[in-house]
């Protein structure tokens, strides 16, 4: 591409550094930016710096939070007894939208995938295990993609946890709301028999 | 959304202020930025915020450019006698990669536009006048997208410029390269036919 300009070019390759955006998209929202009369380019800046400096880990859920403890863990209406461990910060606002989890949260930061390199001590599992042995913890809720590295990190776990008094119980894998059987695949479909519940007619 | 941080909030609200960039690929970018430890939105705001302050238009042909005067208009090897009038500065770039113009550019910076209340006055038609009444400019070649504004926006400036001694041409309309000619718009095809031109052997 012949740009005209270091300047756009150099925001056409931070742009094109974000995933997803190709060097045509960069150059279409540079393009955009330099047309806008409404400084939109300084507020995204200044946005994006304030992730860069200001934003923090949950020091004991490892969520992504503006303080040093999360919303959530500050909570006193949730239950201390419940902790569903999640693998990213994505999931426990996915979880959250459901209003299903009382409890508090734990996210991993990942899963066991030896492919890539990540092993049981690159995720938040050492901490996991302290909370367990320090907090009232009665249940932890596996909410974990049913992947192969998902179901190793899951596996892991529940060995770490075997001595400890502690409900470790999964998400229940089965067919979607609005999906239909015939697409689902075998795997998912023989779970979902095999994890059958009893039918209660809602009144 | 439930998003547990504000700062987060506020990067996925700038982030989803850009065309073609809805809340949930917002939410991704912003929290692929959170993850990213190579200070990434650091980065990307450094080079937007240049965009915002330091990026300018050429005095000359209105193209976005670095310094007051853009590269091409400076360039000594470039054609004083033939102006190629665009709609904007991504135009420029894209004739820029055929490298078929040899003179300068004038960007408008939009087309005529009754609809959205874009006038003659509201783009760089007065200046375009002017260079023609000043430059030594032989030739004026519109390359300006065939759609009604665009056409309109030609039939505009070729009335304005009746009285100066000046070629005005067109951009060729007709079949892509790569089309199939049963896929083309009528209106096209007839323009292509009745626009045919002598077949040269390549030798």
């Amino acid at each position: 591409m012949n740009f005209s300009s270091k300047i756009l070019e150099e925001a056409v390759n931070a742009l094109s550094s974000l995933p997803g955006i190709g060097k045509k998209s960069a150059l279409r929202l540079a393009l955009h930016l330099v047309q806008d009369k409404t400084h939109k380019s300084e507020r995204i800046a200044a946005a994006l710096l304030k992730l860069d400096n200001e934003i923090k880990k949950c020091r004991f859920c490892h969520n992504i939070s503006d303080d040093e403890v999360c919303e959530i863990c500050k909570s006193p209406a949730r239950s201390n007894n419940i902790l569903c461990v999640v693998e990213s910060a994505r999931d426990v606002m996915a979880i959250e939208e459901t209003g299903q989890i009382k409890g508090r949260y734990h996210v991993l930061g990942g899963v066991i995938s030896p492919l890539e390199g990540i092993g049981p001590h690159d995720i938040n599992i050492d901490s996991l295990i302290r909370r367990v042995q320090n907090e009232a913890i009665e249940e932890l809720i596996m909410a974990i993609s049913p992947t192969i590295e998902g179901e190793t990190t899951i596996y892991y776990i529940s060995k770490l946890l075997k001595e400890y008094n502690v409900r470790f119980t999964i998400i229940a894998r089965g067919v979607s709301f609005g999906g239909e059987l015939e697409y689902a695949d075998e795997l998912t479909l023989g779970r979902s028999i095999a994890s059958r519940v009893p039918y209660h007619v809602h009144t």
